[in-house]
């Protein structure tokens, strides 16, 4: 596998030059500064190691791949307006720099060029890759819709919540995957599969983000731990925890809700939390998604040293030594 | 042609059949809504109307017809948030009747529905109305942001203006015609006349639009006249006035910007206005495009006869006699 730095390299310099034009500038400019914010830009990588897996080049699913995290962006912007976040990255959100406006029609422009970017394929490629984006580009939404609708309810299951982030988040994953296999003319079969392995591997991933905010090392923990506690969060730990509680210990997170002290809030509730087992339970569920994954790479028919790169990827979003 | 209210008729009944899912209620239940709030369906009927000048039967178009008008509204909702406008057709707008991140999300997936309308289509004729769309979107919120700008202007040109309203209204109606075009099968030759017919009908439909705020007949004009200039609008007649005032004249201008007296304010100012000739110059304007659009009309080797249905939409959006 290449370093993954490297990959990180070729997205950022491609997406400079995706042809932005100039005017207007607040139609624009808003488009170049948040691009170049950054990220790991793990999607794009996704489609890139995919079509090489499959034999193609990464340069042939290039235009695929900046589409997928054009895309990616464009929910940033509109999903920061909604969430009213004022940060992303240590950076001044869209509509916090410009104004809420020029969030959503600079949005809405880089949504159509990411399908821009998505046209340009070779012709009998674009009737497939369409379809699979255009199905899951819709569920992004969905997932978005839910994600909001839960904050206003309290009877959300676990399954549920799964559903929410397979939608909001990790079917772009399975999608990226995929596309890199259609551009190299996978298989129907493997590119289910790869699709499948995305998909899962990005609730494993979720599910494990939540369990981080609470049980991290401090020192090697980017932000804050228990940030997600603190903002009364309806994570994966907080649901677990409500579906094992005694009537009691309900009464105790109803409580811990309000508390001011929040090293007391966040180290009261980790306690509670550690009495009903939450973590490791939470963790079974992200292995099993983690296995699904695994098992679905593994039943594609190709040489195991070429997997070796998503394998190695996986793992990294995993945290996991490989 | 057939009666235009058919055609109305038939886009209507197809837009409640597009297969929007119930569930997120709050991300489709806005969609239902609005798109039952209705109109002339102008644009989808174009697209129908061309395909059949070209030969094809309207049915082939049909999801094309759906996928324009289906956008339209998209660019109708996001528009309605950013204009803070409360009512559309005297239904509340979507932000207004849920919230604005309900308006946000539903128009976003609205967009990505008009994409998959869209693919609907043989799939050798996809690459072509594939391009045509993204580059019409793309110019379509360009037009929006212009429009925006314009607000915060006093240095509007009258070419900056129609430049604006092309983009912001009229190439759709170019990109409506023009993949009806397509899905005949019609010459590149033919697409482009089409285009430029339907674009340059839009513009002069919009100068008209302009003129009919202050010089429509109150009794025959369907809402308030001189709403623009009681808004302060910088339409085409505001530009034209603008351009050609003294400096006495300007300061008139400015002075009525700020007049309580309502009646006082739309009288004198279509007193100034006459004075300027402002209603013939800007008529001149209007003629120059209908006359570019029906050049364009002509200049397509079919049977005159096939061309009447869209002479006859030309002649209703002007409000002409044919």
């Amino acid at each position: 596998m290449k370093d993954l730095q490297q990959y990180t390299g070729v997205i950022d310099s491609e997406l400079t030059k995706i042809g932005l034009p100039n005017s207007p500038v607040r139609l624009y400019d808003p488009l170049r500064y948040f691009l170049q914010i950054g990220g790991k830009r793990i999607r794009p990588i996704l489609t890139l190691l995919s079509a090489e897996l499959f034999g193609a080049s990464s340069e042939k699913a290039l235009p695929q791949a900046l589409c997928i995290e054009v895309f990616h962006n464009f929910t940033l912007i509109h999903d920061d307006i909604m969430d009213q976040s004022p940060l992303r990255r240590n950076q001044q959100t869209v509509h916090e720099k410009w104004n809420r406006d020029v969030a959503i029609l600079s949005g809405d422009v880089l949504m159509i060029k990411a399908y821009q970017l998505l046209g340009d394929i070779e012709a009998k490629l674009l009737p497939p890759v369409f379809d699979l984006f255009n199905n899951t580009a819709i569920e992004v939404c969905e997932g978005q819709q839910m994600d909001m609708d839960f904050e206003e309810r309290s009877d959300v299951s676990i399954d549920e919540y799964i559903e929410m982030i397979r939608l909001k988040t990790s079917v772009l994953l399975g999608c990226a995957l995929e596309i890199g296999a259609i551009v190299a003319e996978a298989s129907d079969k493997n590119r289910k599969e790869i699709y499948t392995f995305g998909q899962h591997i990005g609730i494993a991933f979720q599910i494990q983000d939540d369990i981080l905010d609470l049980y991290a090392d401090p020192d090697q923990f980017g932000k804050q731990v228990g940030g997600d506690v603190i903002a009364n969060k309806k994570t994966i730990l907080h649901l677990t925890a409500i579906k094992h509680a005694t009537k009691e210990q309900l009464e105790v997170m109803k409580q811990l809700q309000n508390a001011q002290d929040l090293v007391f809030k966040v180290d009261r509730t980790r306690r509670l939390f550690n009495q009903l087992e939450v973590r490791s339970i939470c963790e079974a569920r992200m292995q099993e998604h983690y296995g699904i994954a695994m098992a679905s790479l593994a039943k594609i028919n190709i040489d195991e040293s070429k997997k070796e790169a998503l394998i190695g990827l996986a793992a990294f979003l995993m945290n996991r030594e490989v």
